[in-house]
């Protein structure tokens, strides 16, 4: 009898206790063991799990390292700037442990694990392989947004490439992710080349290699594969792909993995926009690749090639 | 006398007494009624309006219900798993409510408005209906996540695609902001798969349906509208649009409104990059789209597009 | 000897002390004069420096307050928007003053710099011009939103619109960057309108002159170059780009600066999607320019141009 | 097997599977209804519970609409003050409205329990009614402040009160409390009162009444009991108790529960540091009672009780 | 040269050169080993340190845990209390092994210190052994609860008392930091029993004994020395000391440590406000102690000790 | 005719439309000019008001400079203290800046109110010089932490007295506040040891004069005045008054103001608990004042004054 007082009640105050015995079997159902197929087994054993968020927050650590005022506390001076580097450098170096001991411990099968003491110890010295490359990331950094500003004739000051221009943070987060695909550490990575893809909408996957003074211009839309590999001074705009051919299927229809399938760049090559250059081809260096133009084919050292005038267009007047 | 003083004082701080009066007249101005065209007659009720960040948050409990440890808080494990996922949900239930009720509200002309408890007794019930679709949502996503796991050469394993993939995440809004749809929830669908536009560049109608398996490789710059009908087994690349035809405007010059307008998708499809594919037409099962390609007529089932070579293309060697 | 016992420690605590010495030395490198290029004057002398966050929160502040309750505190009613509105003002005219005072820090070359105070007397005043506008940008923004709402078959109401269309905020943050353009701020305009780009993967360079009742649909991939001046009621769909033409360069190899080099749009013209329309053209009144075009000529007004019939496409059978 | 090994990695990351299982257990047990007695009928219900947080907010919101710029935003100023005053308000509204709710749901009996709506109307008229009083309050405590300062020689001005004397905070959250009292409001004038005292060590049970131009000095250590009535103009030193005469126990050997048992203090009473007043005694007018001094009988208008001297001390000379 | 320009900037930027360095020096002296004699071993080490904040932490999960719904997150349910109390738990249980871990290194010399994986599992064996307690604790306090509302005449419920008495969190804390007590944890039953002493100027040392059905009235100056021992049923009112007695040096001229030292008080014993108990004396069972007495001899069961009337007050008439 | 429907859905919603009304009348008459008696001069030129937040910073800084790992961020270790020390001094020396600024401009009546540059270059030069202090004020404090361990049988580590005992916290503030009332500031020392007053129950007038080697035991309830002098070793427990000797009143019945007319107390000095000396005394060197004592004339060097046994007291045998 007072159960159904307390429906009332419950109506009332727009709580239905329908509704809250169905929420109840919900959690059941999606707390069940046989529901969870994509749960790791180093989730299993109680590891610590990759976190966007850490791995958000190690790419905010490194960019306030590397552009001190320009990304994080703009407080930072001169006078201030070896405290803020100090305890900066120390949070990024335990992030980063605990986040490449995560990925360490993600693809392990559950037999052979090593102990969980051994990957820390794994993990923390990946971690300090890491920090040591900062000064040399920061040079490489520099001099992509030198060749950015000298580059583009809207750019008002170096200061002004460095705060604004998606490209600089999209190669800033590639060359702290190919750092640590060359260290072997699994999935940070490419979580990194995420967050830039999210933030920019360039997609440069971490193992692509890409040369000195690299510029983007725009960037929305750029794709760079796995294997690519890009020479110096190499300019590209927004919509330009570097990808795979198409059509290279398996005989199980799959795409074949592994392979080398992305194109290789050389040295001081402009691509436009929306250009498609897809497959194991080579453009040769001081090549220009005209916007919209879709290449399956080397292109010679030095070439250009423009799409043809408008010869599919249809003009009609009224 | 004190006045002129005053205005002294203020120079020094910086606070230009002239800036305070006009600052005063804009507040003013900007608070006055005839200034207020968009404001909403549920505003005016003083009834709860949809938040951008409520909805934010829908989405980030969903996630973390679905991917428990992939999204949300890294340190669930499957010890806790049951009171994350008790919690969680509960605060779901209750964020939908409120954002339904918000989003019924928002609509209705104020004469005819039903009354505050009768919406929100409805909005709970929609969500109760919501909460309950939750596994089947999560088996419906695993099914992407294979399949795009199986369909791409770099993908090292099913987490990194959960973590890293953009596709996946924009599936996952869309699936859910569809099933709300079909829950017929106004506005609140639009604006999680506008979040989802806005964190990946893939912006998929919430009405569109898309059936099981559906795969987005890279993802920037897609556009699928809302009365696109997309088969089972498909998969797309960046750039692609399944768009309304051009040109189909009504005698006023606008846009025809509420006709089906937008292509259907067969099974196991795959269209390549940058291709357009558009108006009411049909892509046949196990058909081929090559990249760059403007389709506006039926492709037939198993038939291959593809961008003839370089027919366009001007090489100009030095 | 004590030294070797901790060690020991060190290590079972994963704290590895030649990490710990690694790590000093880096941050000492890391914060040497030296190794400090971009470092600007004004950040050497302790002026404010323009903050991504702070500009981030002008967005915010500017937008809830041209459309309470859409942006910004949802609680916001007819009863309190006065007392919202004023706070929120207050705000935004700090956070502008500070802001600009660190934009006009920014340029200056050490020597010559005018007095701190006199900076931010000078920047007081350009916010206090700024917040005047606001009225007039919200009656201009309003009529994007009419524009959008009525160009637009899947949009369902005037709030939807505001609430969910990635081209509203785009136009949003091109407007207010653009009238601090014609304040002469440096370098926070185009933060501005980076930030719309992240979010949206629309880039309107601030500098560019955008005529009323403007529509952009879908919005990702689209481009507007600084020199760029659109018509009224003109509306552009996702990947369009009114760029640079290509290949301008002068005898360095790089672009030329400074001069007009981006497309005159007239009134009432409709450009559909990824269509590229480069260099300083015109593009008649209006005229309708047909998706993924390639643009480099004058359009003559009421012209139309589509792609000529799929006549680069091979279909292959099965 | 997989087992055993799974527990060596438990041990080797700190988490002890006994310790899991031990964990489970608690949990569970401390979640069973029989372990619950105090759980409230109200929070069976789903209604509103009382939430320190949020009575801790409504005193912050009243003492910055009360003494605007001294607690609260320090960034209030004349010319802002209507703004926040008006945001603040409308919070504390709300705020008031709730925990008010909730305090009237926690009383009553489960079978005839007003419904939901009733109850939160009721509540709302209630909290109206408390903010209607607090042009009053701010007078009656302004009032407080000027006694506090023209009576202590250490306070170097009216502000130098307000910021600094725990005697004005706890006499703040008093007259609050019984303003509530006052509207018939359960347990949340309660819960004001033992914020102050946790804060200031002055404990004023909220049903007291308390007469104008109250002084409170060091106010560590007072007490002032429910049914104590003190008059205009009274200053009380640290440690002084307004309290139930001892021992007066009923036939059970608990206190008598319900009657006058409090003092009455007159008009212009000075009581000194730790004087102890019990029972329902009259002080009269005017009257002082000098420091630790035990009284338990009348004291007449105008009389001066002291401690004898030193009668009770022996001095030790070595 | 440009050095007297850059003070000129300082100057009018409120940064004073001179201030900058002698900031600099400070801060090194400050940094240098010499000045830090009470930086302790483990921090030396690098092992985690005792946080104020942690421990703080600490006591409001334990009470959420206990008191659900009165402290921690008022939004808990009959329903979902199971997944409140899960994570609270599972929280709880980590934040102690942690500080526990931190409290063991504190001490141990560096020479024969334990290795930090022996220490963490000892820590985690301590907290789970106290996460068992949980249930008796809550049985305990219920009856402490109970006591109180039956003893207070002003008390309106067992709720009221769960969330307005100060004795309540002092108990509650007491018991445990004792049960850390018993566990031999060192420190952090110390650091609890101050977070009770600042939050309710209760002041009970966490090894003394306390029984039963515990009553603290108003409480503010209790003082409860740490070898005392107090039986069941007993009640307490403000400003009560159980201390040691006085001038009880040793040659030094320091007080003798480390005995017993403080008062036994039997069952059902009332010690009314002020009252001073001093030294190891017992107090027999249902004894009566009167207010404002100094009492350093044995009292027999069921004495009463009251203050003479007003034997040392002297009546001063105007 | 809207109306009264308008007023139906308020009610439903809960928003009383009559309420609204009150609401809106209320915030006008708390905001309007004439009601606003306390509002200082600095607040209506805006000039920064003294913030209770920001105090409460200042002091949670210089706590975790003194005491580096007790207080503050607990991750200090000796390779990053020279990091933190950076960062939390120039934050100190900023808002300390900030603070005294605010302080400075709060009394001066507005007539000859210096101006804002010029009050904030003093504040900076005051700020400063407190700075410097630093070093001295933790010799002083360690002084005071020592003594405190060697006083007390029940403290087992120096590290247990400096994150536990109140005494520390109360002198680590007023040795602060004290430091700035040596330079001038107004109203922010009595600030600090309000906070102290408000955390502990010690209530140190910041401008009174205390020794080296100072020792509080509990310390709850204890009062020293603005004009007491207490000497070097002196140690003084819970509830001890050094304050006013009570009935000096002037010719109006007020207190006189500006006199010395605390204690002055020499070195070595104990004082138990609950004993009052009141008036310009002097308690000579050696003196031990036994506990519950009231003392208002001078004690010789050496002599120890206690209370006589029990005189006063009844014993009641039932």
């Amino acid at each position: 009898m007072r159960k159904i007082k307390l429906a009332n009640f419950a109506v009332m105050s727009g709580l239905n206790p329908d509704h809250e015995a169905a929420l109840r079997e919900v959690v059941t159902e999606l707390s069940a063991g046989e529901n969870l197929v994509n749960i790791c087994p180093s989730q299993w054993r109680g590891e610590p799990l990759p976190s966007q968020q850490a791995v958000k927050e190690i790419i905010t650590l490194s960019r306030a390292i590397i552009f001190p005022g320009f990304f994080g506390d703009s407080d930072v001076t001169r006078e201030n700037l070896l405290y803020f580097t100090g305890l900066w450098s120390e949070k990024l170096y335990k992030l980063l442990t605990e986040q490449i001991h995560a990925g360490l411990s993600m693809d392990v099968c559950t037999e052979d694990a090593p102990e969980f003491a051994a990957t820390e110890r794994l993990a923390s010295t990946k971690a300090a392989a890491f920090m040591s490359c900062l000064p040399e990331l920061r040079r490489l950094l520099n001099a992509d947004v030198r060749a950015t500003y000298y580059g583009d004739p809207a750019a008002s000051s170096v200061q002004e490439v460095i705060y604004c221009y998606p490209g600089i943070r999209a190669i800033c987060n590639h060359r702290i992710a190919h750092e640590l695909v060359k260290l072997e550490v699994p999935i940070i990575p490419r979580m990194i080349s995420e967050l830039a893809h999210g933030e920019t909408g360039i997609d440069i996957h971490p193992a692509a290699t890409i040369g000195e003074s690299f510029t983007i211009d725009h960037g929305t839309g750029i794709v760079i594969g796995a294997t690519a590999i890009v020479g110096n001074n190499v300019k590209i705009y927004q919509g330009v792909t570097l990808g795979a051919k198409s059509f290279d299927l398996d005989k199980d229809g799959n795409p074949v993995k592994g392979e080398p399938r992305h194109p290789i760049i050389g040295n001081n090559v402009i691509i436009y926009s929306n250009a498609s250059i897809l497959g194991r081809i080579t453009i040769g260096d001081n090549a220009v690749i005209g916007g919209n133009i879709w290449v399956t084919e080397n292109v010679a050292a030095g070439e250009r090639l423009i799409q043809a005038k408008a010869n599919n267009v249809l003009r009609i007047k009224h």
